[in-house]
């Protein structure tokens, strides 16, 4: 699918604001595969689609979670979760993309998941670092992310969950999982 | 066990430095106890043998997490955490402690749980409040003391687990666990 097709698919699913954090988060994409290597073409697309079932009523996100068997466990946390996996079914019935690995970096964009891949490390930093994005220390990622890709994406999980802690706010555990698979995974290179 | 003889077989396990800690978590625990009804005795017991296990080698402490069959994650992370389940262990075989609330506080004192029980709580709380602790945040956790045990705890929680992150370390899944499970249990009281 070509990316004028994609775009206008996902235009019509999203607020103007949203739709132009898509826009961002496709450059940060595209960006980032060229510099770590990954499937340019890939990236684009699973950055265009990654909320494509962001404004979807609970409801209906609800009895997908349910009838398609995803984790239960789901329900039990923020609802703001849900869009990834539910998006990621919705953009393979509706929008025609099989491909797995966009289908994964899409499922995959709010929560991590142990074992991330290229692709799913590329999607889950763009959207937190794309330029419309304004969290405290948003821009230290942006800086680390030039280093090393890695980190950066340790680094975005870390503020994730310090900000839900802060809060006093339940976090999922796939993100909590997903912090340490990756502190392990990177460990000589930090100590 | 009367206190005197505890102190007395946990005096040979400890530096003078960690011994005066667990004087001021025993005096804690004491306090808390008596604030938040958990039995108070209980509570004494637990707080003087919760670091029995502190200075024993590291290589004994391996080969009873293995031959004792405790959850091998637990070699995976930090060694610092291998004295507490291996504290109730040796509390129980050299000391004769064998009351099961006394051990799992002791058990716990360092990771937490899901579902801990109100002196797993109460030790915990002290160990991390007794006045010979200097933590950043130390202050606020002793204030919430006074006030509510539940989110004391997940003060205390929560401020070791963003201590770790902020060092780029792994967060043993225990911790993690028993954050969420607090605070999924007290949410009504919070919102």
């Amino acid at each position: 699918m070509n990316r004028e097709v994609a775009l206008e698919l996902v235009e019509k699913q999203l607020t103007e604001r949203r739709y132009q954090h898509t826009l961002g988060v496709t450059e940060a994409a595209i960006e980032l595969a060229n510099r770590y290597g990954a499937d340019v073409k890939k990236a684009e697309l699973a950055a265009i689609f990654h909320d494509y079932a962001k404004f979807r009523p609970k409801d209906e996100m609800r009895g997908i979670i349910v009838s398609q068997g995803m984790t239960s466990t789901l329900l039990d946390f923020h609802s703001e979760l849900w869009h990834a996996p539910v998006g990621a079914y919705l953009v393979e019935k509706e929008a025609g993309i099989t491909n797995t690995e966009i289908l994964d970096a899409i499922r995959y964009h709010t929560s991590g998941r142990v074992g991330m891949t290229l692709l799913d490390k590329v999607i889950y930093l763009a959207d937190y670092i794309e330029p419309g994005r304004l969290f405290p220390g948003v821009d230290e990622v942006r800086e680390t992310a030039k280093i090393s890709l890695n980190q950066a994406v340790i680094e975005a999980m870390r503020n994730t969950i310090v900000f839900l802690m802060k809060k006093k706010q339940a976090v999922y555990p796939d993100t909590f999982h997903s912090y340490n698979d990756l502190i392990m995974k990177t460990k000589e290179k930090i100590e």
